[in-house]
C-alpha cells in the first residue's frame, strides 16, 4: 500500500531536529575555529545528510589531522559551556559596513548578493564570540546537542563557489546523528562500505581499470571484469527471450534530428555529446535508445496480432558527466543498458507492467536481493502544474497514473508516490535500491509512455481494421551494466556467486610434481564449461593458499600427493578453513548444477 | 606456394588485351553515338573491369533504354566495317583551337589542364568520322573485337569530374569481355548476383532495414536479423574462448591523444569522426581497438608465464564513409569487429599466427567455405622505400615478413605476395574471400607489429627477471559483423543453415481446429532451444505453405487432421516439396543435433 510521503510524520520531525543540530554544530565549530585560528575567513557552513561542513579560508596556514583534534576539544568546551545561540537583525547597509571592517571578504560577498536580489536586512546568529551572517534556524542553547553524538571526520578543499576560478578553501566535515548509537552505527556502516567499496575491490580482484590517455569515465573491462559482465549480459538475453522479448541491435548514433523529433533534445542536451558534422549530417551519440526502437517498429505496418511487440536491446548511451561527478563504475561517460520499449495496446498495458515487475523481482532473487528490505518501488507522478518539465495533457497523465498505481496494488507491491520525478513523457515506476552506505537509488525504471507514440505516428491495425495508437512501456530489466557491476560487487563484497565468479576452481599445486595433474584436472573441468585457474608456481602452499584467499575464488583444490593417489579431492570452501573429501565427479556436478541455477 | 604475382605471365598478356578492346569499345560507342546525335559533348571513356563507359552530354536530351538498341545497332555496324584507329600528334596550341572551334568544352578543359601540366602536344585516335582526345594505346582496327563478346549495359547520371557541383552529364555502360561465353557467364554471375543481393534479401527476409531519420550507413538490425547476428558472437566467443582468449570490453571512444600516441592519427584522420570537446578532453570515436587493448596490457606488470596474453573483443569502430560509398551492410559509418591483439614473445609468434589461421580456415569451415576455392591468403608486404607510408625499420620488417612467409609455407597454405599493401607498422596476412559477383575481397587480416610495442613501451619480465619487448598481432577471427553477415546472406543467397535460420521451423495450421495443437508444438520444441513459428492465420494453407517457403525457413511443419490423430510430424525441408512423416522426438533431436554442430 503507498505511504503518501517518503516519511511519516514522526520520522519528519526527528529529521528536522537533527538537521538543526547539524546546522547549529557548524556554528560551534565555526566558533572553535575563531578561537583557535582568529584570522580566519568564514565561508560557508551548511548541514548535510550526514552531519554538517564549514569552508574556511586559513590563509597561508595548512591544517593537518592533528589540528582537527584541537578543533574537537575546543568545541566540547563551548558545548560545555551552554551557550545560547542569539539571533539579531541588521540593515543591509550596516551589514555590509561591519564585515568590511572585519575583512570577512567571503560574508561580504554574500551580503552584496543579497543586496542585488532585494534583501534590505540580513539575520545574525551570535555563539559566544562567534557571530555568523546567517538564515537559521538553529537550537536554542549548545546543551540540546547529545554528548558523543557527533564527531569531526576529515579535512578537504573546496572552492569558493564550487568553481575552480575561485580560491581553493579548507573544508572541516564532522558527522552528527540524534544519538551516540546512530554516531557510532554510521561509522560501522561507512567502514564496511569502505572494504566494499567496488572501486577498491575491483582494483584488487583486478577487474577494471581507468587509463589517464583513454579518459576519464571510461572503464576498461579486464578478462575478469568481463567474465561478470557476460554472464549478466547472457543470464539477460536468457531470461528477456523466455518472456517473449526480441532482441535488435541499433546503431549508438544518429542524427541530431531524431532527438529534436523525439522532444528529447531540449531535455537532454546539457548531457549530450556535442554534434559531429560528417559529410552533409549532424550526428549524435545517443543519449538513449527508444527512438531508434520506435524507428524500427515503423519499419513496416504492424497488425493487433503482433502486439504487444517486444523490442529489447543491451544499448551502449552516452551521455556526459563533468570530471568531478565522476566515480568509478557508478558514473561514467559511456554506458550500457539492458534497455526495452514495450509496444501494446492500451488494454495491454498493465499486464505487461506486471511482467516487467515480475521480470526485475525474478532479476533481484537471483541476487538474492528481497523486495521491501533491500528495495522497493517508487510511483513517480508528474506535476500537472509544470509544462516545461511535463507533456500537458491532464487527461492522459492521470489515466497512466491510474495504470500504474492499480498495478503496484494489485500486486501488492511496496511503493510510495513522488510528485515531479516522473519522465516528460509520463509517469513511472522506480525501483528504489538501498545501497551499501545506506543511500537509496534508483536501479531500474519502468516508464508509461503517452508522448512518442505520437511524435513518432506508431500505429496498429486493430481487429476491426481500424487505425490505432498503442501506448510504449520504456524499462530497463537489470539496469546499466556498469552501474549493476558495481552494485554486485558491493553487494558481494567482491564474493560473487559460483555463476558469476571469474574464476570458480582455483587449483594450487603442493610442489612441482603435482603441476602436470593439476594442468589435467583444470582441463577436464574446462571441459566442462568450469572456470579454473591452476596455480603450480614455485612458492609455498601457504603463499598460494593465501592469494587464492585473497582472490575469493568459491572453490579451492589443494593438489598433493595423497589427492594425486587418491583421484579424490581436497574441496576448500571459500571461507572455510577445512577441506572436504570428495569424488571428483560428485564435485563438477555440484559446480555444474551451481552455474546452471545461476548460485 | 607463392606466386610471386597475382597474375602469371599469360593471364597478363590476356588481361593486358581485353583492356585495349574495353577502351577501343569506349571510342566505338562514342562514334556511333556521334554519328546518332552529332551535337554531342564528350568527356571522358575509359575502360572498368568488366567492360567501358562514356560519359556524354546530350544537352536537353534525354536518353531511355531503346536508344542504347539503337546506339548498339550503330556500334555493330561500324565494327563490321573494319575501321582502323588511325594515332595522330597535334601542338597544344593547334588542339586547343581545334576543340574551341568544335565546341567540345570538356575536351577542351582537359587539355588546357594537360598544358598546365607542361604537356606540348597531345595525341588523337581516329576512328572513321570520330576523332578522341586519347593517350591510347587502340587495337589496330575494330575487325579485332570478337562478335557477341560486348554489349551496352546500362544509363546511368554522373557528374563531371566526380563533383556534385558540375554538370551532371549521362554515362553509358558497356560490357565486355575476350570472348562471348566470357561475356554470357558474367551476366549469368550477375543475374545470381542481383538475385542474392544482400540488400535486397535484407528487405525480403526483414531482417535489417534504414531510418532517413537515423542516418546514412547506420543499419537497424530486425529481431530476424538480430538472431542471426547473435549466434555469430556466440560462435566466435566460444571458439575463441577455447582457444584461449581472453575477452574484454573497452570504451568506443577514447582522447584523441591515444590516437596521436599510437600513430593512428595522421593515417587514420580522414576517416575518422571530428573530434568532440567535452569538459577538459577532447573525445574521438575509436577508429580501432588496439591501443585499449595495449592500455589494457599495461595496467600491471607482465610475466613470460602469463604470455601469450590474447585479448578479443567484440569491438565497435567507427570510420566515416562519404554518403555515396555507403553500401547495405558493407560500407557502413560504423561496424562492429571481432577483433582481437596478441601479445607474446617475438619466439612465440609463429605458433600464434599459426593458431590464428588455424581458427580462421575453422570459422570458414562451418560457413561451408573452402580454401583456395572461395578464399586464399596474401601476403602483405611493405614497401621499404615509401618511408611515409611505413615505418622505417628495414631489419624489423624483414625479420616480420620472414615469419610471415615461412608460417604459410609450413601450413602449405594458399598464398601471392602483394607489395605495398601492410599495414604501417608491420607486414599482415589478408584472407582474400571471393564473393558471388567474382570480386575478391579481404575479409579478414593477421598482422605482424613491431611498432606499437615500443610507442606504448610494453614490457613482459622474462624467465632471467630481465625486462623484453613483445610483439604484438592483430587479427580479426570472423572480420565484421556487418560485412559478414552481408557476404554469407549472398553466400547462402538467404537460406541460412539451421543454426542461423532466424525461424527455424515453421508450423503451419491447415484449418482453425488445429491452431492449439501447433501452439503447443511450438511450445514444446521452443522449450528446447529452438526457433519456432506458428502460422496459425485464417488463410488458405496454400498460401500460408507458400509465405514460408519464400522465408526460406529449414522446416516446415504443415499440421492437419492426420498429424493431430496420429502425433506424427510431416516435416518438409526447405527446398523439397515432398513432406517426410518422422516422430516428433527424432525431429527435435535432428534439429538440435544440428544447432549444436552448427550445421
Amino acid at each position: 500500500m503507498p505511504e503518501k510521503n517518503d516519511k511519516s510524520a514522526d520520522a519528519k520531525a526527528k529529521a528536522d531536529k537533527v538537521e538543526l543540530t547539524r546546522h547549529s554544530l557548524a556554528h560551534v565549530m565555526a566558533a572553535a575555529v575563531l578561537k583557535l585560528y582568529p584570522k580566519t575567513k568564514f565561508a560557508i557552513g551548511p548541514a548535510v545528510d550526514n552531519g554538517f561542513y564549514y569552508d574556511l579560508d586559513f590563509g597561508k596556514d595548512k591544517l593537518g589531522d592533528g589540528d582537527l583534534l584541537k578543533v574537537e576539544e575546543e568545541m566540547k568546551k563551548i558545548i560545555k559551556a551552554n551557550l545560547p545561540f542569539e539571533k539579531s537583525a541588521l540593515p543591509i547597509a550596516k551589514a555590509l559596513a561591519r564585515e568590511k571592517k572585519s575583512g570577512q571578504i567571503y560574508k561580504l560577498e554574500m551580503i552584496k548578493d543579497l543586496k542585488k536580489a532585494g534583501e534590505e536586512s540580513v539575520s545574525y546568529y551570535k555563539l559566544g564570540e562567534f557571530e555568523d551572517l546567517c538564515r537559521g534556524p538553529h537550537l536554542k542553547s549548545t546543551e540540546q546537542i547529545q554528548n558523543g553524538s557527533w564527531k569531526l571526520e576529515k579535512l578537504a578543499g573546496a572552492y569558493w563557489r564550487g568553481s575552480e576560478k575561485n580560491k581553493m578553501l579548507t573544508r572541516i566535515y564532522g558527522l552528527a546523528f540524534s544519538t551516540r548509537q546512530e554516531l557510532e552505527n554510521h561509522i560501522k556502516m561507512m567502514a564496511e562500505a569502505e572494504k566494499r567499496d567496488h572501486r577498491k575491490l575491483g582494483k584488487e580482484l583486478d577487474l577494471f581499470v581507468f587509463s589517464e590517455i583513454v579518459g576519464k569515465g571510461l572503464p576498461l573491462l579486464t578478462p575478469k571484469g568481463t567474465v561478470i559482465r557476460k554472464e549478466l549480459e547472457r543470464f539477460v538475453l536468457e531470461e528477456e527471450g523466455k518472456r517473449g522479448y526480441q532482441h535488435v541491435v541499433t546503431p549508438n548514433l544518429a542524427r541530431v534530428d531524431l532527438y529534436k523529433k523525439s522532444g528529447h533534445y531540449p531535455y537532454y542536451k546539457e548531457t549530450m555529446y556535442p554534434v559531429m558534422k560528417v559529410d552533409e549530417e549532424e550526428l549524435i551519440l545517443r543519449p538513449m535508445t527508444c527512438p531508434h526502437h520506435f524507428e524500427l517498429y515503423n519499419s513496416r505496418p504492424r497488425s493487433y496480432r503482433e502486439l504487444p511487440v517486444r523490442l529489447a536491446e543491451i544499448a551502449h548511451q552516452y551521455r556526459y558527466e563533468k570530471s568531478g561527478e565522476l566515480s568509478g563504475l557508478t558514473r561514467v561517460r559511456m554506458f550500457c543498458l539492458a534497455d526495452a520499449h514495450i509496444v501494446c495496446a492500451k488494454e495491454q498495458a498493465e499486464d505487461e507492467i506486471k511482467n516487467v515487475l515480475s521480470l526485475i523481482d525474478y532479476a533481484n532473487e537471483v541476487f538474492g536481493l528481497k523486495k521491501n528490505i533491500d528495495y522497493r518501488y517508487r510511483l513517480s507522478l508528474g506535476d500537472r502544474d509544470d509544462n516545461k518539465k511535463y507533456y500537458k495533457d491532464d487527461a492522459a497523465w492521470e489515466a497512466a497514473e491510474g495504470v500504474l498505481r492499480s498495478t503496484l496494488q494489485k500486486i501488492k507491491a511496496p511503493f510510495f508516490e513522488a510528485k515531479g520525478e516522473a519522465a516528460f513523457y509520463g509517469p513511472k515506476i522506480d525501483v528504489q535500491m538501498k545501497k551499501i552506505n545506506g543511500q537509496e537509488e534508483t536501479a531500474f525504471t519502468v516508464q508509461y509512455d503517452f508522448v512518442m507514440p505520437k511524435r513518432f505516428a506508431m500505429k496498429y491495425i486493430d481487429q476491426e481494421g481500424k487505425e490505432r495508437e498503442p501506448i510504449v512501456i520504456h524499462r530497463s530489466s537489470i539496469g546499466c551494466f556498469e552501474r549493476t557491476m558495481a552494485f554486485l560487487i558491493e553487494h558481494y563484497a567482491g564474493a560473487f556467486p559460483v555463476w558469476l565468479s571469474p574464476v570458480q576452481v582455483k587449483i594450487v599445486s603442493v610442489g612441482a610434481a603435482h603441476a602436470g595433474y593439476c594442468q589435467k584436472l583444470a582441463q577436464e573441468m574446462k571441459d566442462h564449461g568450469m572456470r579454473v585457474e591452476v596455480d603450480d608456481a614455485d612458492e609455498t602452499v601457504g603463499n598460494k593458499i593465501r592469494k587464492a584467499v585473497a582472490e575469493k575464488v568459491p572453490y579451492m583444490l589443494v593438489v598433493g600427493d595423497r589427492e594425486m593417489a587418491s583421484g579424490k579431492l581436497a574441496v576448500r570452501d571459500r571461507g572455510e578453513k577445512q577441506a572436504r573429501e570428495m569424488e571428483k565427479e560428485k564435485f563438477v556436478e555440484e559446480v555444474k548444477e551451481k552455474i546452471k541455477e545461476r548460485k
